[in-house]
């Protein structure tokens, strides 16, 4: 129902525009939440957005805002370009810090300064706090000046501060300090109705708070959050002071990022690539990566080249390499992936790799010796060559287990030198099981058919 | 500091086990949250694990509970087998009716009845009122009886009401209901206590309540929850009336699962393929899928055996077969990525389904350009044959744009006919890819070489 209203609006949008009803067009979107303005801009033509974002920066800021946040860094970027910097350091204030940061950082370094400068000093101030901490970590997407109260004060006290606190949308726990801002104790908001309004928060708090530090990488942060069905989780210092907190809201983005991450890594495609990315930039952004499968591509098919005078006595060959080299490559993917997403999700870990390693390793063999009697048989049946059959089960039997071996070594090894196993897996497998592949099946032909006469 | 404590509880637990301390286990892993206990519980040998649950079962059944729901249905399933029907209704009947719902549906049928019949009457039906919705739909998983007061009360009635009802760890909202159970509205906490107790609820609370029906996919439900930053979404039947809710932690364990299903199920892994799946386990979900990419290889190798008079007499092209499939392959599979992942987050819809088409046909033409070019001027300097470069260029060009074609409609096809476009997509993907290059290429080859005379 939500879908289909937001569809009709797009289209109401589109109409208004034509006959400039600019404060129909104002008054139709304040109707909507800022997560379906976003849709129904993404739905429109370029232009289109542009003049409808220009519309509502100019009747409904805080709505234009907050779509611009919905619509995401990348999106919303293209509607900032047309603007100049006064323009965007008033849209962008209007944001949560941690979001206007996100959209500071991508803007050209110059823009970034201008915007930075005509911003409320309060609000440029919170934004360069945030700036200094790297990309990815807690320090980078929290909110800073989390609401905090003093462990002295008593339960009325608290809701009180409550009452009149401004801007807190997202408050879930009161977060106590000492009076020297350590962060001592957590208490939700349930537990203050719960109790007599003198008691103090020293005596209801929680103080086995779970928090992170300002450099927890982001991946990190979102574990915790899901681990612990955490709603919100306290940033602190080296010293334990509190300086911030991530909602689960962001989180949930951060989990989403991450996966998107991994599936984009693992088939070469940068995380910036989407549906909606300009031919341009997709062409741009997975060409490298083509590029270097087109060199280790041909560096397998070198191996295949040393054989050649093989393939010329026996043709035949060259209809099975694809066979060993494709099977050994899907059966390591399926290892490999298993391995990324094990060491993403924490269920992989140094304690159990051992385990792991040679868990795949036998999966693999098993599933080589299965299908490599199965093709080898298909082959012999085929080309009435039983020293072919034989050659191709050997050849995959041994390409299936090295693909076990490799998917699971390969991500491991990864990540102890601190590469994103998600990123180079792939590629180091396939030219690994490639070459294995060509190697052990024209390998064991050339041994096997120039000594053996075949029929 | 948290992990290494964890770390270091499990060899304490292990030291204990040995001098059958049991009490001092129990004393131990109370100190730890049930995420926690769990990840001990995981770090241990397979006896080890099943001798600390059955104390954690006489000692601290609720941890015990909290602690299986925390390894999840597959991993928790392996701790209950050794237990009776009676003990493992025992411990079910202490979890969230969701929670419950899980594990009694992943039971035997037998057992499943019998630990039904065992349970208390009320959580039993609880239990088999969430077991009649189809698994992976809202009404499955979502907590039946959710919290929700009548439009009429005042806010200081409402304040009451919640401080007296029992088993409410997760509230976030009061859903507001008329006299008949349809869900009218929403009240936040924070809103409680933002104004006079005497105010009606009616008053203050927000009407269009987002809500998802028993039937919706948690797919939808998760992107609901994510698209307007929810804590909690309610769930009512047709008639719009409450039947209960689904919190945010929920959700965050359905997002990570649909992603985990998603990278899977492209690589080929069933999504209960872990890396604790025992090598059997992971076999028998593996190998039928190799089975199948087995088939089709045969059939693309098919292709080349058609051509192979061809190689018979140019063995070179031998060498340069495998990288125009393979490089097809890659260029697809990253516009398969980007479309399949564009679908699960919403970004991809019939209506901007076009413009994807095009611009992905576009891209994969392009880079077949750039790298076509690029292998066929490397194959002429390598084999000093300037007819092997152009065929090897022409047959990467129109792979590649293939590539892109079949790549971005394979998932949209597959979505419009019901199936999830990222189970089969792969295979299909490559096979058409396989075909196409060895086709294109061989073709070529075979029109070119032939007639023209080669140095």
């Amino acid at each position: 129902m939500q879908a289909q209203k937001v569809q009709m609006a797009a289209g109401s949008v589109r109409k208004l525009l034509r006959r400039n009803a600019h404060g129909h067009v104002s008054n139709l979107l304040t109707k909507f939440r800022p997560a379906d303005v976003a849709v129904i801009i993404e739905s429109l033509a370029e232009p289109e957005r542009v003049a409808v974002f220009s519309i509502l920066m100019k009747r409904n800021r805080d709505l234009a805002a907050e779509t611009l946040n919905e619509l995401g860094t990348e999106r919303g970027l293209a509607l900032l370009a047309p603007l100049n910097s006064e323009e965007i350091s008033a849209v962008l204030q209007e944001l949560e810090t941690d979001d206007a940061a996100e959209f500071i950082s991508a803007l050209p370094e110059a823009t970034a300064q201008e915007v930075l400068e005509r911003m409320r000093v309060e609000d440029s101030t919170d934004v360069q706090g945030l700036l200094q901490y790297p990309p990815e970590t807690a320090g980078r997407i929290m909110t800073p000046n989390a609401f905090s109260l003093s462990e002295d004060l008593a339960v009325s006290e608290a809701i009180h501060a409550l009452q009149t606190a401004e801007d807190l949308e997202m408050v879930f726990y009161l977060y106590v300090v000492d009076d020297r801002r350590h962060l001592v104790g957590v208490v939700s908001l349930r537990q203050l109705l719960m109790v007599p309004p003198s008691t103090p928060l020293k005596k209801i708090m929680t103080t086995n708070v779970i928090s992170v530090k300002t450099d927890t990488d982001q991946e990190e942060v979102a574990r915790q959050v899901a681990h612990y069905d955490l709603l919100a989780i306290p940033v602190t210092d080296s010293e334990n002071k509190l300086l911030g907190v991530i909602t689960v809201d962001d989180v949930i983005d951060v989990i989403k990022e991450e996966a998107t991450e991994d599936i984009f890594y693992m088939a070469g495609v940068d995380v910036h690539d989407h549906v909606y990315t300009p031919v341009r930039g997709s062409v741009r952004r997975r060409l490298p990566w083509l590029g270097i499968n087109l060199v280790t591509a041909l560096i397998a098919a070198s191996v295949v080249a040393f054989f050649e005078p093989t393939i010329a006595r026996f043709s035949f060959l060259a209809v099975f390499l694809p066979v060993v080299a494709g099977m050994g490559g899907n059966c390591g993917t399926q290892t490999l992936t298993v391995m990324v997403r094990g060491l993403a999700l924490g269920e992989l870990t140094w304690a159990n790799s051992r385990a792991a390693l040679a868990k795949e390793s036998l999966v693999g063999i098993t599933n080589g010796l299965a299908l490599g009697f199965v093709a080898g048989f298909a082959a012999y049946l085929w080309k009435s060559n039983a020293v072919l059959g034989l050659v191709l089960a050997g050849a995959m039997i041994i390409n299936m287990f090295v693909a076990g071996v490799t998917g699971s070594v390969i991500p491991l090894l990864l990540k102890k030198i601190n590469v994103d196993p998600a990123i180079a897996s792939g590629i180091i497998l396939t030219t690994f099981t490639d070459v294995t592949g060509f190697l052990s099946f024209l390998g064991l032909a050339s041994l096997l058919l120039h000594y053996i006469p075949v029929s």
